[in-house]
């Protein structure tokens, strides 16, 4: 949503405290940037009833239904409290009027020919509260509009001018110039000037405005004198020109990043232009922000390779973060603790996915490395307690599923089977691993790959208690038995470990295993006596109704996404084990934990819709049950599978794998926005267009624990569109 | 330098802005504390010249020789510019006022014996610039004292208190109560109430003063009244209480810690009481904060392993982090780009390590990760050039240096020699590594091991160009190539790359390599076709003389210590190569960029101190040259080598090895502080102890690239206290 435009320069201005002078130096910028302007723009609307804009002028919330009715300035949420008697929905909600912001912008933006400018005045101080409560540079992030910071010139201004400077720097904004009075005692821009130089904004003094006359002429004379004397014609020539640096900058960066960058997964070769290349210049709850005629939104729609749980630039995460950074910087670790790391350790063990079973937390930076500490911690228990020397101990093999993914490093990719692109020199697959019976959507119903399921119903496959003395069960119990009395007569590698990913093989192309054949298998290997690692990096701390195992392995949402760390949670004591020498140097770093789940308004809905399809269920997703079976009985739809936040698209292609474009090709046209502005005022959703990645013939998205349910429901509206162009089969 | 005792509360009092009411809130909690605590305490001192203190009361920044000069208040930078006559030398440094500070508590902390409290009551608001022109919360940071905001109840007051939250928590200040006057026109507190709540703070209203009156009596029995009706009880217990749970969760995380965390790298054995455990509170600069009889000082003598560069908690690290957090939060990478990732790679190709070679930059989490990617790159190079298929990729290994330590991935592993402790289950050692011949300072000349140094100066040893006609080269080369004859005879792996950690290599026992000796290697393999890969993870940005590789690997220092951060950096041009099918969710995080390096007084005068040891030098050390040779000739000392950050001791121990405990012991005594506060008052670097890691017999201490000179010399005369009680031999 956020709005930049070549041709049409937009500022907002921001004040350091009240009373300051915003308006009156917002009013000087007006006029310095008429004075260029004059062979420009086409014209540009006037007001409309709730705003006052004016071309090449301020724009500014007057709010003048509700602050008027007050002789003096109070905050504008008191004042909207006030006017609305206490009744919560008579206030208009800060959305509606970005909405309205939003839409008059770009109206105008496509029809001024020349360069025009446009300010937005705010009310306040950065942090005033807004109608609806929220403070103001959080409730405009979204727009991420240049901005303008107007210093305070008086005893203690210095320290407001540089906080409020702080509080917007938190929330990413770019501030292109600080005006401020010029103040012949207190001197603040003295020390201002020199202090935002070293931080690259340039800070501007102006003579304050002469005391108010008290005849209206003569004070309308001498104001009119001072304007005159106020000369921001460099001010406006520097935000014009870091506005243009801002477009050469962004319109350079695709060439750049091809000439210089080594992307992770990507085919260099297929990627042929600047087009191909997606610039992200902001990034807001799910959305990027990238440049197309204009900045247009993207829906984030692998959640960032699943790392982003709570939506980008989360303030509360950045401020865990910054609290963090500022009271450790990065302290080691080894024999050493910390509040952070010790409190995220025990709410894991005690009150998290470790509960009931874990003894011990071991941190490090990313899911591999945390695998990698998993199998060393495996590995080495088996041989422990089988008491192995020398050579056994090296030709150790673990238990697995085809199609699993542990990571990129040797020793993760070690204990996966060798299939297709995903190997390397180095890389030898150490085990034996099972082929894995599924389950999914199709044409409406709940299916495995044994067809054996009494009700068609999701909820059933995953009520695991209640399979266990099912037919089914018992073809795997013999599947497995067998496999494995095969697997030694051959004399294949001593089984070390039991590896899985829990319910469902994300790079594997989202495969959704059956859970009773995980069940099974790690009821059997338990009882064997073998040690079981969960790598849980990719479906979150969301189990269902499996065992617990000895070993399981964290990542990406533990941060709520911003930054890496991984934890490995074990069963073992250390007391009993060798040093484990494994340490990379960022073990632990002190940051902000996960956010409280979300136990939402939303959340209970989606639930609520999915038990609807028939008994209470623990399997359910924030994707509609009535999309997702829909879709399912499309003609070049091959199944469909949706749990918590995944959505997964198997498309019908002859020529699956990982390098197949077939998916991709099939939902192309999602990447772009329908730039149709009347959805938009029906919907009240802005438009945007969606980000995804593919796994050959599989398309799949992911929201976070918190996108908007409109959001999900447009993403399905553009899907259903994209997909349903081919014929609809009968239900 | 942190200040914390368990009798003796201390709060430090900040305001929101000037003139919000901190004295008289201040006074209110000091009548309030004084109310509670009437049978405490032993006597305190006065104030002294300089500053007032009271017992239970206010400490204020008073400055009586230079504010009472004039008759309204300007900022205290202002006034001592102004009182200085612009002379610089005659403003206090804030660092004397701190240490000040600092010693009149301690004092007084020994006296009292019941409970007190003392409050700090600062001057203007958070940012107000201090006498030498930094602002106060940076300048106040070392005592890290927990602190109570003060409010503004005035219009704006909303933002102006939110935004002095923000900046305090950008120091990880812990705000433990926010204090301000009840406005009922404003109603700020109603705002801010429920706010600071969800955030953990309680939020108190007091009634503001009447106004002066004009007679002086009744101003006083007025102002008697008002303080009167101020009950502030709850606040000063909510305090107390506080206090004591922070003093609860330090004295119970060592327990805690041991119960739950496994660490990296740590026999967890030798854990045997919590005494064994460091808790770190805080840290700022180079120094813990951790619990001993009150908080102590510790010197983070290894720099946290290597990582941090610049000290903890810098603000401009910081401040780096949380605008990239605010403006993207973690974004996704493949085939995308955004600033901060290509203006970094930019920097690093164009500008830094891979400037003349590199073309492509990898970004992965850590160095180990970042090595796997670099062993990709090489072998799926040679593989290509070599024509070679199916087994015969996965046959191939490395040659390197005996020592060498590249993560403990198992890829990383891999490239490394099987030796000692460091290996698992699945490590399967991959290559040849030659023993590597060493130069050190031995007796107080530089050494290597054929003793063949004309010279015996250091900067000779690394005078490459000098030596590569010495006769050492020769046997050097005679050495190589006799040894790779021999392998192929005897059919060892097929090589493919060439791995080198340059200089030094650190796990391995901070051992320098001849640098003759790797350089001629690169030559000899450059020449023979192998991809060349410099591990400079733990060496840093720092290369002398060595010829440019194909690929380098840095972390650690990229992010100045802050976050994990790796990159690769290949010549490789990736039209050539195929899709690296390597990817960590992380890949090039968006966060702050290098500090630029340090072209500071002390570098200059560190490098001059060396440099007078004969002709012009690329090698140097921040170590002193007259104290590391004097080290050399030490009776229990082996060997001492010292370049850049590092100086490392090899002391004589017979049991040599990892798991030796013999650097560890004759150490000891600097792990505890010598409350000498006589040395302190002379001195004027406060008492402090030395937290440092050891490898076997090897003690190494690393600073950060901007340690204070005066705390290296602190260091040095504490080793040289602590090894110098054995005699020393004769020069």
């Amino acid at each position: 949503m956020s709005l930049l435009f070549k041709h049409f320069r937009i500022h907002q201005i921001f004040g350091a405290n009240t009373d300051v002078g915003k308006t009156i130096l917002t009013t000087a910028l007006v006029r310095a940037s008429a004075s260029v302007k004059k062979t420009s723009t086409g014209p540009i609307e006037d007001a409309d009833d709730e705003y006052e804009f004016s071309l090449c002028g301020s724009l500014r919330r007057r709010l003048n239904t509700v602050l008027y009715r007050f002789h003096v300035p109070v905050s504008p949420h008191l004042a909207a409290q006030i006017a609305a008697g206490g009744e919560a929905d008579k206030i208009v909600p800060d959305d509606t009027f970005l909405n309205s912001i939003s839409s008059y912008v770009r109206r105008n933006a496509s029809r001024v020919s020349g360069p025009a400018h446009l300010y937005l005045e705010t009310a306040g101080g950065v942090h005033s509260p807004t109608l609806s409560g929220v403070t103001q540079l959080e409730s405009y992030r979204p727009l991420f509009l240049p901005t303008i910071l107007i210093g305070d010139s008086r005893l203690g201004g210095i320290s407001a001018t540089i906080s409020a400077y702080e509080s917007l720097l938190l929330r990413g904004y770019i501030i292109d110039a600080i005006l401020l009075f010029r103040d012949q005692y207190y001197r603040n821009s003295e020390f201002l000037t020199p202090y935002f130089a070293e931080r690259g904004i340039e800070v501007t003094a102006v003579d304050a405005p002469p005391p108010k006359a008290v005849d209206a002429a003569e004070n309308l004379a001498s104001t009119e004198r001072y304007y005159e004397s106020v000369n921001l014609l460099p001010v406006v020539q520097n935000l014009d020109l870091r506005h243009q640096q801002r477009f050469a900058e962004l319109d350079s960066m695709p060439r750049r990043s091809i000439d210089t960058l080594w992307w992770p997964f990507v085919q260099h070769g297929l990627v042929k232009s600047e087009t191909d290349v997606t610039v992200i210049d902001s990034a807001s709850s799910d959305f990027f922000s990238r440049p197309a005629s204009s900045l247009e939104s993207q829906l984030d729609g692998s959640a960032s390779w699943w790392t982003q749980a709570l939506g980008h630039a989360h303030p509360a995460l950045t401020l865990a973060a910054a609290r963090a950074s500022g009271r450790y910087g990065h302290v080691m670790f080894p024999q050493a603790t910390h509040a952070p790391a010790l409190l995220l350790a025990e709410r894991l063990l005690h009150d998290g996915p470790g509960k009931g079973w874990a003894s011990r937390a071991f941190f490090s930076d990313d899911g591999s490395t945390a695998m990698e500490v998993a199998l060393k911690m495996a590995l080495r228990a088996f041989s422990v307690r089988a008491k192995l020397e020398g050579t056994e101990r090296k030709a150790l093999g673990v238990l697995g599923i085809k199609g699993s993914y542990h990571g990129d490093t040797i020793g993760a990719m070690d204990a996966c089977a060798e299939e297709g692109v995903f190997t390397c020199e180095w890389h030898n697959a150490k085990g034996y691993w099972f082929d894995p019976p599924t389950v999914s959507i199709q044409e409406g119903r709940a299916i495995n790959d044994y067809r054996m399921n009494p009700t068609n119903s999701m909820s059933w496959v995953y009520d695991l208690t209640g399979r266990l003395d099912s037919p089914l069960a018992q073809v795997y119990r013999e599947y497995i038995s067998h496999t494995l009395d095969g697997l030694e007569r051959s004399g294949g590698p001593r089984l070390a470990a039991l590896v899985l990913e829990p319910l469902v093989m994300g790079v594997a192309g989202m495969v959704f295993v059956d859970p009773l054949f995980q069940r099974i298998l790690v009821d059997v290997e338990t009882g064997a006596g073998l040690p079981v690692i969960y790598d849980e990096v990719f479906v979150g701390l969301y189990r269902l109704g499996m065992q617990t195992p000895d070993i399981s392995v964290h990542a990406k949402i533990l941060t709520g996404g911003l930054v890496p760390l991984a934890v490995t949670l074990a069963f073992y004591s250390t007391n009993k084990a060798e040093a484990l020498l494994h340490g990379h140097s960022y073990t632990a770093h002190p940051l902000g934990l996960i956010e409280k789940e979300v136990r939402s308004e939303p959340w209970a809905a989606a639930k609520a819709r999915w038990e609807s399809d028939g008994t209470p269920s623990v399997m359910w997703s924030l994707w509609d049950p009535r999309f997702v079976k829909a879709l399912s009985c499309l003609e070049n739809v091959a199944e469909v599978m949706a749990l918590g936040t995944v959505l997964s698209i198997k498309v019908r292609d002859d020529q699956a794998g990982y390098t197949s474009q077939s998916a991709q090709l099939l939902l192309q046209s999602i990447r772009s926005t329908d730039h149709d502005m009347e959805s938009f005022a029906s919907s009240g959703v802005p438009p945007f267009s969606v980000h995804f990645r593919t796994l050959g013939n599989v398309a799949y998205f992911m929201t976070s624990l918190n996108t908007a349910p409109e959001t999900i429901r447009t993403v399905e509206d553009k899907i259903w569109k994209a997909l349903g162009e081919t014929k609809r089969t009968s239900e």
